[in-house]
């Protein structure tokens, strides 16, 4: 294995040239990021441990460092942010080598690049065992403008961009040990989606731009339970129309199904109009599918007339005995 | 257990109001910072892993909290700059309960308030085996006044806060069986230092404030080590007066142990009288150690008139085959 300095050095040209918003990069004690008056800074942070949130039999190295990106660029989109700036700190065991870290950091700035984002830092340590990623992402969002989970009023409409459960049912045929499964078409793209789900940063940032959105929440843990957490910060309920979930895997994953990171945003039903020109302009679709409401609690469900409440049913890191990955697991 | 949102109620309890520069604490998809028009905003990222930095028969909870967040602090100090916000995340086996995440963010937010820094995010998840901790600071410094690595010029001064080689001497206690050795009081104070170093933040923000410094680094890995760092990216090589580093353990612990965290900076002669009048200020010794010299290259150590070269010895996180905690793991 090289040294300290040809691994960061893999890293820095990895990393390329520094993007907007970047002062100084890779090789300090800090990075330096510009100032952007007018401008919040958003920062989120989401780990990824072996184990837990992915498996090496499951995915590449460059996969890893895809989805440790993607998962981070889907908090900026629900802030509504535009990133620049990422921080990725990665812990492994020696036995994997260099090759992992530069795969690694290969898919991981791959992605960031196409989001103009810049990998500006780090850290990197060996673990005993267990590969454990914190992925940082840093944003720009207009003062004031940002998407937070607290601002949904009763009224608005309910949006999701996308589809729903296709991550989970992607994440089914990675578990199951039939062939046949993995082999159809279907499955393959669902199993890409898991693995390579893609965060939508550009709709974050136009429903910003636009003032469209009141509130807005990524779809990690899944919907019953994010439209939860969403209703819980606003102090509202939410009547979900089961017949207008986008559900191509069935009902049930999408409803409880985690890692999809599409977003949920609700918008004043003045604005429908505009929400569907939104959904035109980016080729995502964008689906109503429920209303807020001040007189139920909680997250409901109408199937044909009937309503029932939506117990959330997501993932919780710290219950769970599952060895395994979870289809829920963020 | 308790659930997920019982545990992030008691970490945003932890956490407390919103220091200066905060939009938004925990709660959202991302934190959010003010912009400060004239201030680029300084971020960095430390590892720490079971096994690897810390070990649980050695530290409390409290003292790991406290702990990742002084690493972070002083790369903080490193570049001069005012830390204002920290984003945690914690990946730990279940076995370990709520009690080890109130702790650990007590010990944590203890320190972060004590230098105006609010926790503003992070993530939490389950670890099969080993915990492990990024910890990211945000902090804001005068544009263009940053402690840089590279900006060190042949003629200049090196100085060094505090004392060299304590932690060091202190790890190589909790490594040491012997009772008696332990109870010293020399020992427990040594102890004390690695277990809970000082980051030397005030330090950093006057060298930039007075712009007395030319560059700086934390001695994180060992001075051999951290000052090549420093001399490599300014190109010029240094040369140290070995009776004048301060090296209560021993001269060989300072040359080369690690997790001092204390400040490595240079500055222009004519400001002598300056650095001394700092050190008075702060109640923290700040010495002159040796000088840069661009007719050497590397380190050199005068051990009265003969002249060594010194060789890096500073700890690789993925050379070490060591099971336990090194002392010079940083």
């Amino acid at each position: 294995m090289s040294g300290e300095f040809e691994r960061i050095a893999v890293i820095r040209r990895l990393a390329g040239r520094h993007g907007r918003g970047v002062v100084l990069g890779i090789g300090d004690d800090a990075a330096l990021l510009a100032s952007r008056p007018g401008y919040d800074t958003a920062i989120s942070s989401d780990l990824l441990v072996e184990g837990v949130h992915f498996r090496l039999d499951w995915a590449t190295p460059e996969q890893i460092g895809y989805k440790a990106v993607a998962v981070s660029l889907s908090d900026m989109a629900a802030m509504g942010a535009e990133p620049f700036a990422a921080v990725i700190g990665l812990a492994m065991p020696t036995t994997l080598g260099d090759e992992f870290i530069e795969a690694f950091y290969r898919g991981a700035t791959a992605l960031a690049n196409r989001h103009g984002t810049t990998i500006v830092g780090g850290d990197l340590s060996r673990s005993p065992s267990t590969i454990v990623i914190d992925s940082v992402l840093v944003g720009h969002v207009p003062e004031g403008g940002a998407l937070r989970r607290d601002r949904a009023r009763s009224g608005q409409d309910i949006y999701v961009s996308g589809e729903l459960g296709t991550s989970a049912f992607g994440f089914a045929r990675l578990q199951s040990s039939n062939e046949d499964d993995l082999a159809s078409f279907a499955s393959e793209a669902a199993v890409r989606t898991h693995l390579l789900p893609e965060p939508r940063v550009e709709i974050g940032r136009a429903l910003v731009a636009r003032s469209l959105a009141t509130a807005a929440i990524d779809v990690s843990d899944g919907l019953s339970s994010d439209l939860r957490h969403l209703c819980e910060a606003s102090d509202v309920g939410a009547i979900l129309d089961a017949a207008t979930i986008p559900a191509p895997a069935g009902l049930e994953l999408a409803l409880h199904g985690g890692e999809q990171y599409e977003l949920l945003f609700t918008a004043d039903p003045e604005r429908r109009s505009e929400v569907a020109a939104l959904g035109a302009e980016t080729g995502v679709p964008i689906t109503r599918i429920g209303r807020l409401d001040y007189t139920v609690v909680g997250v409901w469900l109408e199937t044909e007339g009937t309503r029932a409440r939506l117990e959330p049913s997501g993932y919780d890191h710290f219950r769970s005995t599952s060895p395994a990955v979870d289809p829920t697991s963020r």
